[in-house]
């Protein structure tokens, strides 16, 4: 099978890898389903979503799988998906997603805290909790960085060279942490509510076991797709220039060495 | 920073990357720790491990640390570790460390269905029986493939060198579900014995939250050494010589193309 990166339309526009538009597809199917299940859950066993009264807990899990999961999930695929627009749009697309994710979450995250505070109940003593809070501080932190580098006109070109393969490996550990961290809570959930009889095997088991690992083949998916070298966005003709001049200033080679 | 990977002392064997032998050091102290803690938490709230009563369910989440979580782990590290042995002692290694965290996980499985088929309990109902029971099986899958492919003799060089990719993604991905399975058992264990306590800070539920960031550090920490680029083992002379005559056959290269 040959690869398909050199593969130049007459145009001077890369054509995509022949599977990846399957995969792409798979994975909104699965994140679609993830996010459908989710509302289902709730409906059916949770008494569906409102911001005031009992009902205001719903809104987290929700909130969270919108926000940390889908939303994070397709900010981590924008450089799969759009391939030959410039590297600024797809940069500003990238950045709106996470913001957008961000935003979801903290709904999410306001939501449980206040229902928390209004029932009395204790902040953060479970391992759902802690994990859910280092994710959404690195998420946040990384966001920082990431516009600080990538956005934000000050950091040279090495900087950036430097720092891009951090940004990949800390993004998508975050994204990881945040599908984890959704499957203790699920768990969590269905455990205070089910208890015992969570092992006969009720409906409502059965559905968010089903969620979770939906949730999981979306989050491998994602990063199945991020992660094979033949799916990279190809260089645009400006990046092109400056990476040649990058890898000139930058590998040592002498004229004289082999 | 100059990259390692052309640094070659004279008798011909590459230089280890300066900072690797830390990562690998800090990964093992990490994964060393979470054995050790969980043997802390199962001696100190659980009464302790022995195969036959009660205790016999202790048996299953320390082997499945010990194997699918630090051993499988550490046979991940094999090829970032062993740097200048010959591929062949090294697939080995890595061979046999994998037959090792098999057979502990073996025994951990073992355990827990002999333990709920004593007390009456159902099966494989909840979501870390399912998240685990996938896991175990991709595990041994990916093993037979490994197996097929890399240690048996007939598969050919192109066929290694298409399968690698997807041999490390499924790997990665099987180490990560070990790690959620994990995290989702020990918030099982916790609940069903905390239940409401859980919320009061008890002793034993943050030495188990502990425990889960623990099992996740160790997950990211051989996950960040394996995803360095820089940091991959240099081709031994052998495997260049292969790899240039594979080069030369596939790339489709005419002599008159630029």
């Amino acid at each position: 099978m040959p690869s398909c990166l050199s593969m130049e339309s007459p145009t001077g526009v890369a054509a995509t890898p022949r599977a990846l538009p399957y995969y792409v597809a798979f994975s909104q199917l699965l994140g679609l389903t993830a996010v459908a299940t989710t509302g289902a859950w709730l409906g059916l066993y949770r008494g569906g979503i409102a911001w005031e009264g009992a009902l205001q807990f719903n809104v987290h899990p929700l909130c969270m799988v919108i926000g940390l999961i889908f939303l994070q999930g397709d900010a981590l695929l924008v450089y799969r998906v759009f391939r030959n627009e410039t590297k600024r749009t797809t940069k500003v697309l990238h950045g709106l997603l996470h913001v957008f994710a961000f935003i979801i979450a903290l709904v999410g995250l306001v939501a449980v805290f206040d229902y928390h505070r209004k029932k009395g109940y204790a902040d953060l003593y479970s391992l759902h909790s802690w994990c859910g809070i280092l994710t959404f501080v690195l998420y946040f932190v990384q966001w920082l960085v990431g516009f600080s580098f990538f956005l934000f006109p000050g950091a040279s070109f090495s900087l950036r060279s430097r720092y891009r393969p951090q940004h990949v490996f800390f993004g998508a550990t975050i994204f990881l942490f945040a599908v984890g961290t959704a499957l203790l809570g699920l768990k969590e959930a269905l455990l205070f509510k089910l208890g015992a009889k969570y092992s006969t095997f009720e409906p409502e088991g059965v559905l968010a076991n089903v969620l979770g690992l939906l949730l999981a083949g979306f989050g491998v998916t994602v990063l199945y797709i991020l992660t094979r070298t033949e799916w990279k966005r190809p260089l645009q003709a400006e990046e092109q220039a400056l990476s040649m001049d990058f890898k000139t200033l930058t590998e040592g080679d002498s004229p004289g060495s082999q």
